[in-house]
């Protein structure tokens, strides 16, 4: 510090350097936190647009399962003369298959493959010898997407070991 | 300005002063970019899911349509023997209609009412005696929806003036 005889503005100079490595320092905080605000929206926007997407596709899944419970139950009864309108009815099902893919929801239900616990939940385990056990051999209700857009997954029925294998 | 016997110190100080207020004006207006940006991405945030609410929710109201026609064509062929299957998807279709209810989408499909540009797209006009002119007197393809939340407006017939009346 020099010795003037101004001590006062002296000081004050002190102060003020304090105050600009200060203010300059809060500056570049709040630029820095801008920056980090802009970078966390952009992930964020992302984010919550597909948990809405992912609400919203979900919503319509029982209504297209209660169509297929109708289609299934009135084919399996095609001794009645519903056939028209389920020929319909199925172009219907297959119309919601393919707004749920456009929406980034494949539909699975594949039988024939090993049980995943990722993609799979079993609800019913049945002996089965022609496959090996763990194999998925009916799917009892479909499942849509994958990974982190899965919107559920497949219940499915598993094969066990067959008793005495 | 001082007199004082230190000239640089004293410019040095004047220099700082601004340095401070011009910093010290920085940094508020960053905090206040700050701010608004917060305010902003807020707001911005609710509108980019009622967005994509609204564009998931519209993709499957073609889905919803074709099960009313499929139902419509075999309500008006109930000779055949479909009753059980139409029974059956009459509950599927009130689901659907629930659903969008729940979403925010409010279904219009109201006769007798007047013309509104708002809610109605006029596809057909047709003479009708019993109602005044402009009366929405039947609804070919309901609307769903109102005000900034409307997905599409409900399509309708319209009664016109009857000749020389």
């Amino acid at each position: 510090m020099e010795n003037g005889p101004v001590p006062v503005d002296t000081k004050s100079t002190v102060d003020d350097e304090r105050t600009v490595a200060e203010l300059e320092d809060r500056w570049r905080r709040a630029l820095a936190d801008l920056d980090n605000l802009r970078k966390r929206y952009a992930r964020e926007l992302e984010r919550e647009r597909a948990a809405e997407r992912a609400r919203v596709a979900c919503a319509w899944l029982p209504v297209l399962d209660n169509l297929e419970l109708a289609l299934d139950h009135a084919q399996r009864d095609l001794s009645h003369d519903s056939g028209p309108l389920a020929q319909g009815l199925l172009a219907v099902r297959d119309q919601a298959i393919v707004v749920l893919a456009g929406l980034g929801y494949e539909r699975h239900d594949e039988t024939g493959i090993p049980f995943d616990p990722e993609r799979h939940e079993a609800v019913v385990a049945r002996a089965d010898d022609h496959v090996p056990p763990g194999t998925v051999i009916e799917v009892l209700r479909p499942g849509y997407g994958d990974g982190d857009r899965q919107l559920r997954p497949a219940a499915v029925v598993v094969s066990a070991d067959t008793p005495g294998a």
